[in-house]
């Protein structure tokens, strides 16, 4: 066994939303620098999203390591899971070698790493885990629309999608801008709440900020339903 | 006059929280193949924050251009800065020259490049303007303190420190993770609030995140005064 100061380090590396050059000049280092390259894997024989986005950057001599992180909401399959990509993780970082485990967007925010570094942090708690901080895609789908975010004294609420309606009134009513991740399943009720409050000129949805097949609807007024992606995100400017 | 097609673009580069490496590649790239580099101009003759952080990446060749913004609330004051600072990047864009104006954090959060763009656009419709996302501090301090902003169905809010403490009672009412940017003026009566709703010990005050200076105050039970830095953010896990 070797000892802890020879031990690797476990890196999350956030890759941003999308296009490959949306990663920091620190993450690609250490992404280039790990013999281990870990990745959530994809599913239905297509590659991850944070593989799609890290393949032109990595080297034939790296070891690649697809984690399985099923999309479900139950408890014990998903613990299942993180401690079995810990398992998988654990033997390189033992042996000294650093892993970097790729994330789309960034890894502190919504982030299967968190998982991953948690458990693993359970199971070893002599593991070293650091997370290098990147583009989350709120910050890139505003990019993409050319309007800011937040400007001087506003305020910015977060929240995921499949919230019930009431989070997402309540909200409404503290925050001048609110950005709704992954809105794909409460779309169309989302679009009424925003046609009861007029707002629906002042939202915006994006998919796949930055990827050549981004889509950007400005304005919902004639959008009742979308037909929308897994990561799509939802901004409304409300005040 | 040049034709549209050959003016330059104006582009807002996210430098990131302080760390020079916390750049995108993208961001890189745009900065360094641009014949002129803006940045907000420092003060009491100390070069700005992301002038500081760029230092490194520009060549001899570059031309520099420091862009006074008054640290004031004064409307007229503003936006007279705003003007003589889109008519100093103007006369390039004219020419076909494109300029990198490279802020800290990301432009689209809180940020000058906002202020220069829109009155860029104002005087001058036909400008060109594109903004290049990056990383904020708030992901960049909570991947120093080693925790995730957001897991799961958490909800988000950031507001300004400047801010009355009703505003913050509300927002920790509705969200799960409150991050509070420049809270060096509002930080004595932040922290009774804090006191008053037992979350001392769930708040955490970063300083200079990523930088060599960086100070992190993890837990705030014993510290009902700080000195604070105007870069401070706190991030409090209110459940």
């Amino acid at each position: 066994m070797s000892s802890p100061q020879t031990r690797g380090l476990l890196y999350g590396i956030s890759v941003g939303p999308g296009d490959p050059e949306l990663i920091t000049v620190k993450g690609l280092n250490i992404l280039r620098n790990s013999p281990v390259v870990a990745f959530p894997a994809g599913t239905a024989g297509k590659p991850g999203i944070a593989q799609g986005i890290i393949r032109s950057w990595l080297q034939a001599n790296q070891l690649q390591l697809p984690l399985e992180f099923p999309y479900v909401q139950d408890e014990v399959i998903l613990q299942t899971a993180w401690d079995r990509a810990a398992a998988q993780v654990w033997p390189y970082l033992a042996q000294g070698m650093n892993v970097a485990f790729a994330c789309e967007g960034d890894v502190s925010f919504y982030s299967t790493f968190t998982y991953l570094a948690q458990t693993l942090r359970k199971l070893h708690p002599e593991a070293r885990v650091q997370a290098i901080p990147g583009v989350c895609s709120p910050l890139a789908a505003v990019a993409s629309l050319g309007l800011p975010l937040t400007v001087r004294d506003q305020r910015l609420a977060i929240l995921p999608g499949f919230y019930g309606l009431e989070a997402l009134e309540g909200t409404l009513d503290q925050a001048n801008v609110v950005v709704l991740m992954k809105v794909k399943s409460v779309y169309s009720q989302v679009w009424a709440l925003l046609q009861r409050r007029g707002l629906l000129d002042s939202a915006y949805v994006v998919e796949w900020a930055t990827l050549p097949h981004q889509v950007i609807y400005a304005g919902l007024g004639d959008r009742p339903q979308l037909d929308l992606s897994y990561f799509s995100l939802l901004v409304i400017f409300a005040t």
